[in-house]
């Protein structure tokens, strides 16, 4: 029998799912070659103008294979519903049955990235957090803060986006648990903080290497493409510890292929998420380092999440 | 809103749906180049053994894109549960909104091959059937069986299969609406019939030139990889019609595959059912024509009948 999952459900199952501890898992199995995930299928439409890509893959010896359907369509929003849509598929490794259905409308890989993020934190931000750093003002901006809320005690928040009214309202939206301010320039928001995550999908580099403090790590989560770029490949340059989610990925987009591309770094100054946090050696030593962790999002953090919510809608 | 269909439902909603109808329409939109299809989507798995396949494509101007996951797991058996699994995901080709799930266990695979039969039938057949020949006792030899019968009044049933005892048991659940005889040997089955569908997987050719009479029309479902092989080559060549479902599939799998390897016949010996059933020329002119139809299953089935019980859901 096949469970379907609404998004109302899933919602209140990940209440009880530890998302982070799911992406651990998952990009160290990932970094240990345990997975099996084949290139992304891809459908592009033309009228109306739109994209939907099918992930898919598995986790060596484990019970499950998921499918994810994601979709782009930018006309939407004249009919008033989102632009992102999606669902996830949950398959017996064994035996193929179809096991689950997640309409999750988008929502998991949202989250999956705000995990990924509060994992990159875990790891590799300063023992003292001064203040976090938050640059954007979507739906991406707000679920980092909250995610990294389960590791660092710092409540003082720095934000800065394109737009002063966007940026206004999300202020507004963290409500007194937050010392929030709103900064005039991404120079001004690097100066207070010492932990800072990018969420903008922006072509053109928003955090200079002169903008940045000793001891700052930065997770830049809006780059996923080969033109999108958050951070100034200078930055990469001088920062200590560079991190990717996939050497494979980081060689065709992303603030490490971008870095790449300029001659500021090359393949040996990367190391994998899921290798370094796996050796202390390979992690902040001091809290004088710079370090970056450029995340693009892979396949595995998909097959975790759905797998991660599925097994607590079977404790249920 | 997403629809879940459940394979029940699926069933007595087939029964409002004209399937081979909708075959028609759908092999005509892709062998006019209407279709969008892209590679096949593939995963593989080694303990147990087993494979998933992902295909997905739509019809350029209509009104939603289709997505089937089918699986085989040939463990599956040992535990009693089928080998094929499998589901159809229906979305809106204009928004991408997740529209209906169809959890039809690999069911519509069936059907959508055996209507692809029965439409093959209606347009190569000779006018009068004498006998029909069914090689095979599985499901697909049941179901092709079922669905001729809405194209021919003919009820004088030959069937052969390697195992006299499923030939046996095949032969009784056919009942009393029909004459049915069990052949010794394929070469006793085309004395008798000139409709004949063949639906095994066998790897070695079962009908041989010099067994078909004058005026047969053979529908070859069963090879779909480039391995399996119901016709001789030379009987591809003996034929005045040979039809392939897939031009471009033909290259690489099926009967007219290893017919030209075998060098017996070339690609301009070939037509595209699509574009056949759409002109009376390249059809059957007169009762002594030899015509076979190669058919390896196309992704624009798939599409059409999803779509098809999906619109006969939203009818209901």
């Amino acid at each position: 029998m096949t469970t379907v999952i609404h998004l109302k459900e899933i919602k209140a199952l990940l209440k009880h799912t530890d998302v982070v501890t799911a992406m651990e898992e998952g990009f160290i199995q990932y970094s240990n070659g345990n997975t099996v995930v084949p290139p992304v299928g891809e459908l592009l439409f033309e009228d109306p103008k739109g994209d939907a890509h099918i992930k898919y893959g598995y986790i060596k010896n484990e019970a499950y294979y998921v499918i994810k359907i994601a979709s782009g369509f930018y006309d939407n929003a004249k009919l008033g519903i989102p632009s992102s849509q999606g669902l996830m598929l949950l398959f017996d490794q064994k035996t193929g049955v179809p096991k689950a259905v997640l309409l999750d409308e988008g929502y998991l890989t949202d989250i999956r990235t705000a995990a990924a993020g509060a994992l990159a934190a875990k790891y590799f931000a300063p023992k003292e957090i001064k203040a976090i750093g938050i640059v954007g003002t979507g739906i991406q901006a707000k679920l980092q803060l909250q995610y990294l809320q389960k590791y660092t005690p710092c409540t003082t928040v720095w934000i800065w986006g394109r737009s002063k009214e966007k940026a206004a309202k999300f202020a507004n939206e963290l409500g007194a648990d937050f010392d929030v301010h709103i900064a005039d320039s991404t120079t001004e928001l690097a100066k207070h903080c010492n932990l800072i995550v990018t969420t903008t999908p922006s072509e053109q580099a928003l955090l200079k290497a002169s903008d940045i403090q000793k001891g700052t790590h930065i997770t830049a989560v809006g780059s996923d493409t080969e033109h999108k770029q958050e951070l100034e490949s200078e930055l990469l340059k001088k920062a200590d510890i560079v991190i990717s989610d996939s050497i494979p990925q980081s060689k065709s987009r992303g603030e490490v292929y971008r870095a790449t591309q300029d001659g500021k770094i090359t393949e040996d100054d990367i190391v994998e998420l899921g290798t370094a946090i796996q050796d202390k050696k390979l992690q902040r030593t001091n809290d004088d380092q710079i370090t970056i962790v450029d995340l693009t999002g892979v396949a595995v953090q998909d097959i975790m999440i759905t797998e991660a919510v599925y097994t607590a809608y079977l404790k249920k």
